[in-house]
């Protein structure tokens, strides 16, 4: 028997606990042996549930517990994960975490010292929940190059987006339904704002490219600005508006963003709508795949996390060799990338060419006036934003996620 | 350094050799150790490939190799890869295989050799090509008591049925077009017959379920039959008819079909087109979960194999502990499945209610004189089949993937 502690029991946390109760029969038989959750760890009381008898107030409960082999750490936020999660590595415990924060904050370090100690620091939860895209990267597809890795990654903000498009609500209006459904927290600013997705793109691609992305220097814009009236363009012009977390390797450089795009019938993500994620990834052998599920909720991430608890007791005393670099990339900067955009501005035709010159896919939208949409050529990020300076009348933009030439 | 033989220098064997030999850098970093094809097996001779000098025609010399650990087969059929196998599990050796024809006729034994000699047999690219759908299974979702696993399973299949759907051609038509494309055999009967998709959603449902499930035993329907009018309706029902591999677990037991369907929107297969494969897994805790990607095709399908081999190459003397279960499963027959049913008959609504009960989506196509086409209510197969023995006028039907109020 393996007997395993769970620090940080809210949704997450009690999922793992219910997870692993619910299903103990299919995962002893795939282990080998049961699994067995002897601490909970947590500041708060929980009278009446089925917590309550191995639930604990005191870190060292679980630090000093030779019996522990393995702990989950799903309090989220840097303090005191961190120091709890070092802890514990140096102890010899492996610890399974959905902290994305954590991850993309201290993951290099965390994994070099649970390397150091012959244990594992697995993370799966911490990138669309239940999308086993961590072990896909690290197990999976490691005969690959890989080229591009681009995910709907933040359930809140692609249900507010499809909200906004399906049913023609304003940001504001569908943000605050968001909220009362659960799926949108009181302080919405890091999944609306992008961090969140801007976090877990930094991890992926680390993953991907095999070198360290610091979070912080992931080009993030978030979906504030989104008018219904760019999304009624979009629908016109059959694409949607989602917020891509993307990045991709040329040959001059790897770039990486976060930003709401424009995206159509030839991009696999364009279908994927509501509180799902889903993740594509390019690789020079196997092509275009694709990875789809839900990418928050209690049960879902409480699976992933399960499934990195698996492991660690199928792995003791071995860490798990993934690809793994302390380095830090260069990342091209995202200036120096082409593509076509899309334009929004009032005005006609001509004015529209006189400030981006060629232009395609003109559409009127009937009670927005004298404006107008288009897609520009294929330009570098550069100049058109030299172009945008110069031009009069610009209501909004957005970038195309790829070159029309490549559709169909 | 690690080296490896491949018995089949075919589509698959010739894109393994080049994947290693095109990657080889990033393969190395993330094994830890350069990978080198040291013996290609083949009776064919091939004067200036890059394989030539590693070429041989005599099996004897990569079963007494020391210096061999790994050997990929992808020579396909039974014969002589059974016993070929067979000698090199024994002798020590991990065996990666594309060839689903083995694994799903002799895979339970082969496993079980490969155990008792502390080596591999692996067989990713057995079931959807470069998707990464058994490491999935066996290592991703490994908390979940698996429900449900339905896939598009077959290329060929599907890239007839969407150019079926998409220019409104004849089944012939559509395969003889495939044929000149390449996506279909000559003797095109294991694709359109549905034995491959058959023998996929044996192997991956086995794995699913921890039991073994004979190939043998699965209801099998091809799309042989598919007529450009059935295509027509369920277009005009905003439906697809896709050949859906499919596997549940129920209440009263687990069933497996593999057959054309027609399925709606709210089943993410429905806009899986062309050549593209896709398996949709549903557990009790993560939920749906979908998986997209090459299904076939020389470099993604060696993608999968060169995966299997790096992981044979990181686990030299270990068995990767998967779930695993010699004892065949009992399957639930067909019969008991309740669903929807759609119907094309001769007559009118009165005919159509009168030989089927309450009826709905009532659609009636230009050009196809007094026929109509219609979806039953939710019934058991069995009642449906002896309402169809009674009626009159049925021109072809079809399984409803899902209850239509489970829709939206």
């Amino acid at each position: 028997m393996a007997q395993i502690a769970i620090m940080g029991y809210g949704t997450v946390g009690a999922g793992v606990f219910k997870t692993l109760a619910m299903n103990s029969e299919a995962i002893a038989r795939r282990v080998g042996e049961e699994i067995c959750v002897k601490s909970v760890l947590d500041l708060r009381e929980f009278p009446g549930d089925p917590a309550e008898s191995v639930l604990t107030h005191d870190f060292q409960d679980i630090l000093t517990d030779p019996e522990i082999s393995v702990v989950v750490e799903t309090m989220g936020g840097l303090k005191p994960s961190y120091s709890f999660t070092k802890q514990l590595l140096m102890a010899g415990k492996s610890v399974c975490t959905s902290n994305k924060e954590l991850v993309a904050e201290h993951g290099v370090e965390l994994r070099q010292i649970a390397r150091d100690n012959s244990v594992n620091y697995l993370f799966e939860a911490s990138c669309g929940g239940g999308i086993p895209i961590i072990r896909v990267l690290n197990n999976s597809l490691t005969a690959e190059e890989i080229e591009e890795v681009t995910g709907i990654l933040n359930g809140t903000t692609n249900y507010i987006l499809t909200s906004m498009a399906d049913e023609g609500k304003d940001f504001a209006v569908a943000l605050k339904e968001a909220q009362e459904k659960g799926y949108a927290e009181l302080h919405p600013e890091a999944d609306v704002e992008g961090w969140d997705a801007c976090r877990k793109i930094a991890i992926l691609s680390s993953l991907a490219y095999g070198r360290h992305i610091g979070w912080q220097s992931v080009p993030t814009e978030g979906i504030t600005g989104v008018d219904k009236a760019d999304i009624a363009y979009a629908k016109a012009m059959n694409c949607r508006i989602k917020l891509l977390a993307t990045s991709r390797r040329e040959k001059e450089g790897t770039w990486i963003l976060v930003a709401p795009m424009m995206i159509g019938r030839e991009n696999p993500l364009t279908a994927v709508d509501g509180v799902m994620n889903a993740v594509m990834v390019k690789g020079n052998a196997v092509g275009t795949t694709m990875y789809y599920g839900s990418g928050a909720g209690s049960l879902p991430t409480a699976s992933a996390v399960c499934g990195d608890v698996i492991d660690c007791v199928k792995h003791r005393g071995i860490t798990i060799r993934t690809e793994y670099s302390t380095e830090t990339m260069q990342l091209l900067p995202v200036d120096e990338v082409s593509r076509p955009f899309f334009v929004r501005m009032r005005g006609d035709e001509q004015a529209a060419r006189a400030a981006f010159g060629s232009i395609s896919h003109v559409t009127r939208l009937e009670g927005y006036g004298d404006e107008l949409g288009f897609l520009t050529d294929t330009m570098s990020e550069k100049t058109f934003k030299e172009l945008l300076s110069k031009a009069e009348g610009v209501i909004s933009w957005y970038r195309r996620g790829k070159k029309e030439e490549e559709e169909a």
